[in-house]
């Protein structure tokens, strides 16, 4: 069991807990918590760091993984939480290829008469509006998403708890041609729409043939180059004096209006 | 200009930003910034702080109101944020009677001919969660906000900033008594749907009646007793492996639902 903080492997660990250079560097993030750690896919894991508590009451999931036994003082250190639940894993870090699999699926053929969902997202910068917005996408079953290179680091321990574990389902990227990408769905027969205050109500589209929604930055919006290259500008309708509504909130209302039109029967 | 934190008015203030009992036995609660200051109902606003700089500014917007020039330094020590905006105002509390409203307009009509939409919330806890909630509300015309006592504080910072001013526009009223609400409603022909993972589709029912949407804790979801008096169970349907949606999610899906189906023409 380690005890000291001093181990050089545990103070390895904690700077990849506080730096995203350094997790960047290493090509690692960390997962904490016991839900979080029971869905890493094995061939993602690391190494796992667990208290005596927490490793006697869950034996079994440490089957076949990597792990170290730490003190309860260790932990603490490792933490990025205030009360620690007793297990803190080092997982690889991986990216799809969204664009590839949005137009060919593995066998080569043609993607888009299954109508893939997929959601760009240009500069988000909350990383709890990125971690909602992933877990919701896995909800309304968003076949993939793309992020511009702006976009708040989905590895930064925020982001990833509050996926609750989408983060290992939802395939996503990051771009640094985020304007190519749209350009390139919208040659392959993709309708992509950007969520804009001077756009025609959503609800007037159809959204069950292959869709892209794309949406902006909590404070600025969508840049004009975005919007131009997309088929449509389309608005959430809003009451009151709202002049605007959460980008995660949007992007619910506009991922789970794409889910009724395809799934359900009213 | 006061330029001394030891002055009696702003150690009193620096005392109300910072505890929310402090703030609950004076009856107010703090706005900052520029937005939320210029919502502010004249009726409830009791004294704003601001910088010569904001002041010179933003002459108009202090017309009719008490305010103190304050300097930077003094600024920087009543404001709950890095880099203050240059205002901040003690603003009176107030909730409306949402039950009452619910049931009879001012002219003592009955109410339930508009089909008024309430939402009902019991204890939940996030702050950033009550404030979307309340800003995604004002959009999706929400009539009134009813609040279990458990759920947090709406006069916390955090919720009202949270709200973009819908906190100033959207009736809502806390209650000891959660469950006699939604009896009573339930007695004036309200429709009572709670989000629940054992209900039925919510795309399944006609959202163009009263209606009152419950929402449960994060962590637990509704209590048992809430989800007995209420007339239905609805579950957001949702795929892949997530096993539930963020309060606030939730309470978008079915808010723009009740939307669609009250205004769209789809």
């Amino acid at each position: 069991m380690i005890t000291s903080t001093g181990n050089e492997k545990i103070k390895n660990v904690i700077k990849c807990v506080k730096q995203s250079k350094e997790r960047k560097k290493q090509g690692v993030f960390i997962v904490e918590g016991v839900r979080m750690f029971s869905e890493i896919p094995k061939t993602y894991h690391v190494e796992s760091f667990t208290t005596v508590k927490f490793y006697d009451n869950n034996r079994e999931l440490f089957e076949g993984l990597k792990y170290e036994l730490v003190s309860d003082n260790v932990m603490q250190a490792l933490s990025d939480t205030k009360t620690p639940q007793g297990v803190l894993s080092v997982v690889k870090r991986f990216e799809s290829d969204v664009i590839g699999q949005a137009i060919k699926d593995n066998a080569g053929n043609d993607r888009t008469e299954d109508a893939p969902l997929i959601i760009a997202l240009e500069n988000i910068q909350d990383p709890g509006n990125l971690g909602t917005i992933i877990r919701t996408a896995e909800g309304a079953g968003v076949t993939g998403i793309i992020m511009s290179n702006g976009t708040v680091d989905i590895y930064n321990p925020k982001v990833v708890r509050s996926t609750m574990g989408s983060i290992f389902r939802v395939p996503f990227t990051y771009t640094e041609n985020l304007l190519g990408c749209i350009e390139k769905l919208n040659e392959h027969g993709y309708m992509t729409y950007s969520a804009h205050l001077q756009g025609k109500s959503f609800y007037d589209f159809d959204y069950r043939k292959p869709t892209v929604f794309v949406m902006g930055n909590e404070g600025n919006g969508l840049s004009d180059e975005i919007c131009k290259v997309t088929n449509n500008k389309i608005l959430i309708p809003m009451m009151g004096q709202v002049e605007s509504l959460n980008v995660a909130t949007a992007s619910t209302v506009l991922m789970y209006e794409a889910m009724r039109q395809r799934y359900s029967s009213i």
